[in-house]
């Protein structure tokens, strides 16, 4: 029996590898000879770069970059393993992160992606000729001009002054050049994982859709969204792209526009780039049974995360799919729609969230176990 | 496809009936067209006449009788239906149980059995020709003076002065006659429902283990188990039966004994007696999965609880048994030894005690249906 363990992490909880184990644990006590494939996933936010770091058995990289505001920050980023050496995978939210600015200190118009491109930089200097670039959890909204004035674009205002990128740096641009663009991105393959499909500029776009969250009060978002807008143009008229309205051009604060109008970067969902980095489909072959399971299972997980996807994957082989999560939320069962065949929630009994956390480990064990018992209990029926 | 539901009742959340309906309504979702079974159990504590009255569409008799402390109280038994419905159902605790005393006046000295006698009265009144009695959760410590009292014994004091049964009545004894007793109880069938093996007296009998849950001092534990010793000698001089070192003769105060001694009763497991009265056999018979539950289950379920006599049952037609839990204890694994083949709680995500009690219907429902649709991913597997 070949058995296809691939769930996403369990966030504060256990990394996506630790689920595997965790399953495997449970499952082994029942089928002590089945073939185990631990293929730990991540859906292209949070934690996927460790999760391919993983899969591959590569490397996270740490390196100091300018956080969001400007000052150093620890930052990292994954350069995959085996065949995969060349690839580095970068996630926005390490150096440019909302996590990395205090609440209080939040601020659309003062906050800088030119950290990510300082981790895009390392990763070309290590050699890397494939990027994989997951986009969300930004504190900026500056259209991507920090990281493109990382990378070589050079930003003037009408004196023709150089302009740092931020958001207020994106309201002073008057014209811009990409002779100095690093020449090795042209020859890169690059992936976004994007999972949201707005525009970069109008009602949906990158500012009123997320601005508020970072820190934009309504005066903000109207100069942003005249910024982004205005620069989208110059943009255009440089590049010969129109980058304005395209679908997830107004993610992680327009970053996805700065990808779309400077290299050749295409955006996908991120659970779909993970899984064919992780050629999960070369698993699925010859499997019998497919695991798979987040922290917290319920109607959104229908959209682009992880479960879903592993079990749109493992359909194409007809091959049934359990969903073990830490919890289940409202209307969960919009995932039977979705390929998967059967859910359960890995708590025992009732208590707090910081007890789930502790016990996840053990108590997801145990639901694997008693699902394979119940596996075995109709074979044998 | 012919499916047994036989789960106890979730305490201070579901009857076992309502816990049948909600995992039928589950299954149902996966197998419409399947026969559903419901066998509301429950193992001879607290439930077992709501449990056996639902089985058998009986009915609740209430009546008022006299308390532990000889205040009237509303207390029940039941009065079973079909070809049962000679059959009384009682539970001790109705009558004569703890929770009709408050904290505050517990006392074993002062407490009496008397409403369990007047009970068993009032059943052979209406015609019942079988008692299953349910020992447990008493307050007394009156070795079922009281109740004796109530159906015809008479006790007397050294100067032959008539003593009410209660803990200070029974040290007082000097004889006993059994002229008067119901002369029904000689032509009746009288099982007792009971789960634990203390004798009468001594270190392990009724006063040592239960008196001080009951609110005995030391001095009332060496002055009532005198008692019960001595009365024990004075019963076994007029009946010719010994009584004190039978398990289970310390049970409920020392009930067992006054049963043991003055009728015919027979002593079982009290899951024992349920599924023999429910006949579970014959619906196992033919049947291709038994679906069983409890509120918690825990490595305490393996001694005697509904999922374990259930399974034991079901393991003798060589039928899978599933348990739905609640919530799930330490080393709840030890069911496994004991005919369940996997257990699940229907937690679907942290939280209180009083979420569980209220989303119970809902949860075990959705539980269920999960593990029918693990069960038929097996079977096309």
């Amino acid at each position: 029996m070949k058995i296809i363990i691939a769930p996403d992490s369990f966030k504060e909880s256990l990394t996506a590898k630790q689920v595997c184990q965790a399953i495997e644990n449970g499952l082994v006590r029942v089928w002590q000879d089945a073939e185990f494939v631990h293929i730990p996933v991540a859906d292209g936010g949070e934690g996927t770069v460790q999760s391919l770091v993983d899969a591959t058995n590569g490397a996270i990289i740490e390196c100091q970059v300018k956080g969001p505001l400007g000052d150093t920050v620890e930052a990292f980023y994954g350069r995959l393993g085996g065949e995969h050496a060349h690839t580095a995978v970068i996630e926005m939210a390490a150096a440019s992160g909302l996590h990395h600015v205090p609440p209080a200190k939040r601020d659309p118009k003062a906050t800088s992606s030119f950290g990510t491109g300082e981790l895009i930089s390392h990763a070309l200097n290590q050699g890397a000729t494939k990027l994989i670039i997951g986009l969300g959890g930004s504190a900026t909204n500056d259209g991507g001009m920090g990281m493109l004035e990382a990378l070589g674009v050079q930003f003037l205002d009408k004196q023709e002054n150089a302009i740092s990128g931020n958001g207020i740096g994106l309201t002073k641009i008057e014209s811009l050049s990409a002779h100095q663009l690093d020449p090795r991105l042209a020859n890169c393959d690059i992936v976004i994982a994007c999972d949201v499909d707005n525009p970069l500029c109008g009602e949906h776009g990158a500012t009123a859709t997320f601005g508020k969250q970072k820190g934009a009060t309504e005066e903000d978002t109207k100069l942003l969204d005249d910024a982004l807008n205005h620069y989208a143009d110059l943009v255009e008229a440089l590049m010969g792209k129109s980058i304005k309205n395209i679908a997830g051009a107004g993610a992680a604060g327009g970053s996805g526009a700065a990808f779309l109008g400077f290299t050749n970067a295409t955006l996908k969902p991120g659970i779909q780039i993970v899984l064919e980095t992780l050629a999960i489909d070369r698993h699925l072959e010859g499997a019998d049974l497919v695991f798979t399971g987040e922290g917290r299972i319920d109607w959104q997980s229908a959209h682009g995360k992880t479960p879903v996807g592993v079990a749109q994957a493992a359909k194409a082989f007809n091959l049934p799919v359990i969903a073990l999560a830490g919890g289940l939320g409202d209307n969960y069962q919009a995932v039977y729609e979705h390929g998967i065949d059967a859910v359960f929630a890995a708590t025992p009994r009732p208590f707090d969230l910081s007890t789930a956390f502790e016990e996840a480990g053990v108590n997801m064990a145990n639901l694997a176990e008693n699902v394979a018992r119940v596996w075995q209990c109709s074979q044998r029926s």
